[in-house]
């Protein structure tokens, strides 16, 4: 059974599952001090500039919230948007790792500057957590991309401001596609200071990656993130079945080719979705997402086959998600129902 | 390369691996919501008894102080071993997940009833951190095995203090075979509450599982433990790929074979080390570790080789362990090696 | 020098300076064994109820910070306004201590029950950190008090939704004027769970109280909260020092007389202003706060004589506060000096 | 009543009380800013260097907990013994506030230089929480006072370790007595590092202070300890009544008449302890506090008239202590009735 409810609902890509087959052999040394280790963090210094320092982590949770931990201080803030993973999805784990949050309106997913200014206020007040971190998502939860400009310039701001630039990409390659450019000219070249990059809903089995990139924060980076890892439970032992799944990610260019189909594929969903009467799409497609909103009645019967999420309870608006594994008969299926159910209905509208 | 560093220094057993690669078809739900869950949860209640609850992690340092954060309130304390892992090897991870640690002395890795009796002090003031659960290790960091009698009479103690029995059980499965048992009269039938029941050091890629055997708790279970995993950054997405691992584990039994193989193998060195002039074994083997003082000068040409783990700096008492995959030939090679330090060292002596 | 800026600019109230002078004699057991505790115990339970249990602390965040941290789990939530001290002005002290904060839209500083219902979603969701606790402000940042119907009705819809309601009352006291009720009205009789009582605001040196009206958690209030007051480091040691004050706080109803009177004279401040061409009154004056809008150039100069806050930087929105020491000629001095403001100012645009 | 229970059980020093009386005019700014801080500090500034930057508390475990919090990461380590206030007294304070305490075997509450050599070990090693902090009682719990050389070597080497060292002074001045020098000849000068220095058990009504000497830290703590301090719930609000007290407490040297009167008071007691038959001096006399051992048929009633506390209940030894208010009266009167059971005993024992 596919749907279209996750990238994480998809297995493993066949290329990384090989590597994790071909990494099981003989002994390797526990705890990121295998050659494996050593040759993913050459791809990511390759990717991202020499100077990144790169810490493997289990899941995506934990990769923000342990780059948060080691940007900021207990009594400090982050600056996300109301609907960013950090606030609404991980179960107040920022708070119980880093500090406190700020909630920010957002449009389509994302911050404004103006908005991150107007909440940079009381500088300097005891009684006022003071804000540290600005954390975007890439793309965000709507499945938006912020613009190569809109990073530069809220990055600019923020380092004049002596705050943080943290990057949520646990789908960053799928914004490459759409920006047409390189992690490192979406990142280390704009300033982001640490990026948490995803794996698991990229096609991995598990694992994501703390990207240190300011190269201050790099050099002081082992003496601090590799305790804070260890303290948050984060520290894998058999390390080189992350590692060794990161290296086939980047080798070739695999993140690409990936990156690529989703987006793909999701175009295709947009495009379909769109000719469908009775579809009202609500957002712009710029990643794997698509937003829209469908009649109520069409949900179960499509859900019986194609799982997605409604995401407005209210509104009927709802997610379709497409992976690594989405075919075009995935799509044409799924598209087919929706016709029929639409069919259907403007037949009892009429009558 | 091969040793006898640790046994998470080897891979992924075939059986283990081969459930991975059956199980990557297709999409599943995430986040334990899969059939793969249903199936090893299962497996754990026909193992365990059929109240229990069980919430897979990613490791062995969440399994133990997620249990922990669960048993107790932030102001209480765990009574546990001096050299338990929880105390020295998890980067204060209890302390910053859960409560405060008390450190008792221990013989041979395990703790006696009048030791923890000694430890529960003044109780109702305010002033110190009152005591709520008792940490053992089973088989122990020295890798002896407390017996059925002493976990009995330290869990009938324990519940008659209102404190709570916790099992540390990275390598559980290896103290059947010393105690002749099943899980089931090795914990639950004798009182124990929760088990953090390791995988990775048996053969697994990686996963572990907090096990809630007292049937009280686990009915509650579910209101708590799933959030408190949610925080603290530990819920898997693609549960399916540690599921399907435990459900191979359990079914025929492979963890009893694993768990023969380990122990035979440490117990064929163990006996060979002890024929070894020069060699002084330094305690019982009750599991796959054994511990041995050896010259100084035999470490270095020794690790070229196989790698193992100097556990006292100033002794240079070793600890070597075997693995699933530790074969007659590695320590045949190995204990070669050995006997040709020994004799050059006798040589000399004598010369 | 005397002025408006803050109730806690004041000095400790003649009577109850008084009380601390004579608890001054002889020794009394520490850490609240003593009998100035026990007796004013007696009064909380008199005036709140006699299941009512009380915990005294040094200052209003911790009173509010400890109260959530009984109330609520690590992974739970708060319900408050945007504006409530718990969000803006204790640095972060209740994600510390306590759970998430849900911060929500307010109208003069409330809470409407339709804007908490809306917030109470995704119940069960583990991703999602479950709101269990509605924290009021009464009197409200703003000055405004919460009526006994509308405390009633959120009471009785946040218990019918498994949520507790916790009151800020920093200056609760003054909230019993504009309601013209009793204590135990206001709270214990509509089911409120927590109060944070407030003492330095009003008159004391300093002090506060963790006030337990369910009964249910007073029962076992004892076994959490002195463990949890002591690990938060809000355990006093001569607390005779601080009951003694409560006890005169509330004997002869002494907190009547002060509310009584910082009431009238901020209604006499609130009359006045509103007559001084210039002057816009921005909210309604309910308990001790007057909030005006004033010209710009006006701030400098008054505040040479006369210290007060300016609440807004933008709108020049500044917020006027009474003490148990404000006086009529303070009132008259103050409005003088802005009467000769408005004149000089209307002078100036007429000519 | 009076007794030799603590030292805060007795109340307020005259001089101190009258100081609080004489700031009860007018209003004075909140949170630290009043002119009776400024004056203060200036005294601080004085007594252990002009480098110095001071931050009031309420109590002692706050003084304790926010300077280690200061000092250290999340995951590092404090060595402390094993009867430090910090571990035993505290309830887990330092666990939740800081991080990791590693308690030491001591020598009448004194740890030596070797034990905390032997205790810094795995540095760098990821899964070893890292010592950072040193913490020191002086005098110590067991009244026992480190010597200017103890403090310097253990300082010396501490630095060179790249540890900080902690001096909790909750009794400070009365080692001033013993060691016969200033503050600054015991801290400072001596690189001690941060200071928590008591008031309450010196006379104070209430306040503690947290002292960087450190001047390099001073220089930065604004940034930190304003926001630590008020997220820790300890920012004082109407600060002046503790500042006032510090004022009072260093002018004309007040606070070595109070340690001179104690010490005195002790040091007679402890001698006419030791010349009574049937009573065991445990411990040396360095500060103002006498241990010994007692027939436990004397406990009763000598504790119906004067209260103490039991230390050890399986030997009976017990603690005296002296306060400001401790007359040569209580002392006799007490004496006279140990003089009294133990004749009852020897008349016993002899028929």
């Amino acid at each position: 059974m596919k749907g279209f409810g996750s990238d994480n609902h998809s297995g493993v890509h066949p290329e990384l599952l090989r590597a994790l087959i071909n990494c099981n052999a003989e002994h390797a040394p526990s705890y990121g001090t295998d050659l494996y280790s050593e040759k993913a963090i050459q791809h990511f210094k390759k990717e991202f500039g020499v100077a990144t320092e790169v810490y493997f982590v289990f899941n995506g949770t934990a990769a923000n919230v342990l780059a948060l931990r080691f940007l900021m201080k207990r009594h400090e803030s982050v600056l996300c948007s109301t609907i960013s993973h950090l606030n609404v999805d991980e179960c107040g784990a920022p708070e119980f790792f880093a500090g406190k949050l700020q909630a920010l309106p957002h449009t389509f997913g994302k911050l404004t500057l103006a908005t991150l200014q107007a909440a940079v206020i009381r500088q300097g007040d005891q009684h006022y957590s003071q804000a540290r971190v600005v954390s975007l998502t890439q793309p965000t939860e709507m499945g938006t991309c912020y613009t190569i400009g809109e990073i530069k310039e809220i990055t600019q701001w923020a380092h004049s401001q002596n705050l943080y630039v943290h990057l949520d990409g646990s789908r960053l390659a799928n914004a490459l596609e759409f920006l047409d450019c390189s992690f490192k000219e979406m990142t280390s070249d704009l300033g982001v200071d640490v990026v948490s990059l995803g794996g698991t809903k990229n096609g991995l089995m598990m694992g994501e990656a703390i990207v240190v990139l300011n190269s201050e924060l790099a050099k002081g980076a082992h003496q601090q993130l590799k305790y804070i890892r260890k303290q948050s439970a984060q520290l894998p032992s058999k390390t080189r079945f992350i590692a060794a799944q990161f290296e086939a990610y980047f080798q070739n260019k695999l993140y690409l080719q990936i990156a690529h189909h989703v987006c793909r594929m999701a175009n295709d969903l947009y495009e379909k979705l769109a000719s469908i009467p009775g579809v009202e799409i609500t957002g712009p497609r710029e990643s794997n997402a698509v937003f829209a909103k469908i009649p109520q009645a069409w949900i179960k019967p499509l859900r019986e086959k194609y799982f997605f999420y409604v995401w407005d309870e209210k509104t009927f608006e709802c997610r379709f998600m497409t992976s690594w594994d989405t075919t075009a008969a995935d799509i044409d299926g799924f598209i087919h129902q929706m016709q029929q159910l639409s069919q259907r209905k403007l037949f009892f509208e009429r009558t």
